[in-house]
């Protein structure tokens, strides 16, 4: 590698100078403050798991998402976390043994073999909140509305929207046209392409019956307005009943968002199944126009548990705090300007600095010979006057 | 993988639960908060680089202790860090244009491929300081003060020892004996190991005179208190000059730490050499009786910067913020008791709950069918009392 290349980062590996790592930094304790008052307890699951632990529970695509290593020690594969959503699953199923509701958040790095837009770093810095033990629609809203607050808390408040589909319709259709595992998955891939033609050579070369199969193809073009519900309900009126519930359920569920955020538009994408598989209830995403993909998504998912030997329900949203913070630019403040003492150990300057410093003041003791190069970085010096330091303009 | 085994962490690798999290959080945020306050600029390099960018300038050792993946996109050999010292030296090198002095601090997850010592985890949280761009006895005593306010401030006071030594000692020596460079590895992994009758059976095969031999085997031995400097003025009277402003650069630092910590006990060990390789002067490190390795450590690394284009003066020190906050348990607060809310989406109640959440109170609304188990969780509820929502005991 030449000396030019060495400072190089690999493809969509992003690093924070101080600016942009002050905003992280600041967003950061906001947001995992914003949780703690929620009643969210914060864990941090490691970096690293055994590779097989990572995708318990998981799809394939989060399986092409992770990097491998070798333990030297063991000779097993261990993985680099693509995703904590599955970490905290485990924790929860496995760590702590709460009966009731359970509350969790995280704040940590995550790594992808490839990024997942144009837009994402293949480093993101995950943060999120996951509800585990509670089934019913409350938990989805809470997390939802949390999910809201968290890019409020961002400074993105202006023409949020917000994206709802529910897999228990795809689900009800594959189920009721008796799909092989391999042809559900090749129908759940066009589906999240949205590739319409291949789609439907997929679907024309499918064995079901007709209205089966004008099902099947009408799902991707359910998205739209509140009207797509209804729209909805009237396709899959003589459809397998838990397709009805589903959307029913994201009736109910659009109902009580719009009472409690009236100013955040929806929209419903009834294809909609969320990456990494793991997901069996409703799905969404947060959109803003400053952003060209989501900046937080989640879902229901209760089936993770159950692969480490305790099902339980599961709703949760994610982010990546550095895209949040790269959008809330402005926001969280600059760095404080600091001030400028002397050099030497006089026993009373010493002890002003640490005063100040313990006020949660900056200071910065100048070091001999060297030159004070960006004046703009202090707001005052510290001087003796008599037996006293006191401050003094630059 | 057996089921029972998923949830079975690699050998080494350890995750936080909520009262474990909550300390690392709380003692995180106090570091970077005295980091910041005494000028030190937070950055945040990545997870991930080319291999060869974050071994620039470092030791084998460090190599073998770096995990290795490639990268899908490119097929080149990138890197999990093991030690973040060395990016910030690159960015201190490359990313940013200081001419003069350069405070950078950081706190970030670093994996390591086998554990440094019993004690040692594979997946440390590394915090710490670094100071750039000044070469002279200031800095490190600056270095070395914010070291041990970085244990203060862990509640690590009591019978604080600091451990100080200089490579400056051993590189003259080496010097002087005209040994290759394999030799000089040799020498160096001997006096590392502390290896007594495997490094006399390697100085008697060597080919240079009685003299310099004897100091060879000498350095060792020099580990003790203040009577150490003394005795290595005495031993290294005739030996390069290089080595006696060595041992006269620890005494005049020691009496610079002596006079701003007197409480701190002083140890030399002038063979100690640090891991990694990367040290070019001074090296310390600091000791608890309650952990039975340093808890922190550091050095001055004048060289890294070259290999990035750049030669700069640096000097630094890192801990695990996991073990600090292992060891400081207690002192970072319990979880605080939430107020309990309850069901329902009374805009009253909702209200209610948004002021006392953005008061900093943690309140958690009950879900429907949700049993609270743990009633020790709550201080106290929210009742109506009229058309108020009032607190009340549980």
């Amino acid at each position: 590698m030449a000396l030019a290349d060495r400072w190089l980062l690999p493809d969509g590996v992003k690093e924070m100078l101080p600016s942009g790592a002050r905003q992280v930094e600041a967003l950061r304790r906001k947001l995992l403050d914003l949780y703690d008052s929620w009643g969210y307890d914060l864990v941090m699951p490691p970096l690293m798991e055994h590779f097989e632990s990572l995708l318990t529970g998981v799809g394939k695509d989060l399986e092409l998402n992770t990097f491998k290593l070798v333990d030297q020690l063991t000779g097993h594969t261990l993985g680099i976390r693509a995703d904590i959503t599955p970490q905290v699953a485990r924790i929860d199923a496995h760590r702590m043994h709460v009966k009731g509701a359970n509350r969790l958040c995280y704040c940590g790095s995550v790594l992808h073999t490839h990024s997942a837009n144009m837009l994402a770093s293949r480093n993101p810095l995950q943060v999120g909140a996951e509800l585990y033990g509670h089934a019913g629609i409350e938990s989805d809203i809470e997390i939802i509305s949390l999910m809201l607050e968290t890019l409020y808390a961002s400074g993105l408040q202006d023409e949020l929207s917000l994206d709802l589909g529910h897999v228990g319709i795809f689900q009800g259709l594959v189920l009721e046209a008796g799909l092989d595992a391999s042809v559900v998955a090749q129908y759940m891939e066009l589906l999240q392409r949205k590739a319409m033609p291949e789609l439907a050579e997929f679907l024309d070369a499918l064995e079901v019956d007709a209205q089966l199969r004008s099902l099947l193809a009408v799902l991707p073009t359910l998205n739209g307005g509140l009207e797509v519900l209804a729209e909805a309900r009237a396709v899959f009126a003589d459809a397998h009943v838990s397709i009805l519930e589903a959307v029913a359920y994201l009736e109910q569920l659009a109902t009580m968002i719009q009472q409690r955020y009236p100013a955040v538009d929806l929209y419903f994408d009834l294809g909609e199944l969320r990456g990494y598989n793991y997901h069996t209830g409703v799905v969404f995403s947060a959109l803003t126009p400053v952003f060209g993909q989501a900046i937080a998504k989640g879902g229901r998912y209760d089936a993770i548990g159950k692969d480490f030997g305790r099902a339980r329900p599961a709703t949760g949203f994610s982010a990546d705090l550095k895209t949040l913070a790269d959008l809330s630019v402005g926001q969280n403040g600059d760095i404080a300007k600091g001030i400028l003492a002397p050099e030497g150990s006089d026993a009373a300057l010493m002890q002003k600095i640490a005063d100040l410093r313990s006020q949660g003041m900056r200071v910065m003791q100048q070091l001999p010979g060297d030159t004070v190069t960006d004046a703009s970085n202090f707001s005052r010096k510290l001087v003796k006057q008599g037996d006293e330091w006191v401050f003094a303009a630059l």
